[in-house]
């Protein structure tokens, strides 16, 4: 049992959409208190750390309406219903980037907005990367620009604000001490 | 102008709560098609690495309704409006530790979430800590336990997963690689 845990006593759902829905709870607190959550679900996600076979980072650069702005983020995706994540970050490999990988190891799991969301990455690390002959075709709607960098460049976009994305700059930091 | 940029041609608000809110966006893709954006509109958050006199980490433990357990975290919390960073950054340190700090240095912000949020978290080290005599309190819904890591020790947490939070790791290998 959780000492702090929250016990729902309503739960209404203000939103279902494509990629998220808004559920709002009233809960019960440790001290008997009552208080309200505002929840963002999420189906979860893989990002991956894609190495090319000359040690360079994979990363892509998208345009992200949230921000309104483009960001340069290692390759992610969205799990499909019922999908097991090691497959969605092939897939989402494949699609992003036109690589394959004859190597994919689990690294780890994070809830990215705990605050407000219960969206979690699961972090793989792709290597051995092959051409695919005919990737298949990503989300129609998304247009994505391919950047490969150096462990140390990438480590650079890091510090100078470049790279502005949380999983990307814990994926470089962790490439860079963590890897040999 | 941004290459992949995505035009806004209609935008509705779902839902405007207390710390977030939806909108509906129909966009123009680069392409000249169409596509809907589920975003979710957040004030910001600051979150803080404190390193204690005998170069300790601390971290607070709090249940998170969104993932209905607790998460080992760094102090963190939302930026009032008008506030700046740094002045959220020493208050919530105070309000979740009962720390003060006579050394606060910014060290990068990042988006958490840009798939659906636009949340940006900025991260600072808090250094020189003292305890303050009567610390404010902190917000009246939130339950937190205090931990104190060695940054190695919070390496492994991080490692086994103990420590499940993206900032978290972020800060954590920051930490054990970018500080001396």
């Amino acid at each position: 049992m959780d000492k702090f845990e929250e016990k729902t006593l309503s739960s209404e759902t203000i939103y279902e959409g494509k990629v998220i829905s808004l559920r709002l709870e009233e809960v019960e607190l440790p001290d008997g208190n009552r208080a309200k959550r505002e929840l963002i679900q999420h189906p979860g996600a893989v990002a991956l750390i894609p190495i090319t076979n000359d040690g360079k980072i994979i990363l892509v650069k998208q345009y992200r309406k949230s921000l309104n702005r483009s960001l340069i983020e290692i390759p992610a995706g969205r799990i499909e219903i019922g999908e097991d994540p090691k497959i969605t970050a092939l897939r989402e490999l494949e699609e992003e980037t036109g690589y394959g990988a004859r190597k994919v190891t689990y690294i780890q799991s994070f809830a990215t907005s705990p605050g407000f969301a219960n969206e979690i990455i699961h972090l793989y690390l792709a290597e051995i990367l092959y051409e695919v002959e005919n990737p298949a075709a990503g989300d129609e709607d998304e247009f994505i620009e391919l950047l490969e960098a150096t462990i140390d460049e990438a480590e650079q976009m890091v510090a100078t604000g470049e790279i502005y994305d949380a999983k990307t700059a814990f994926a470089v930091i962790y490439a860079k001490h963590q890897l040999k």
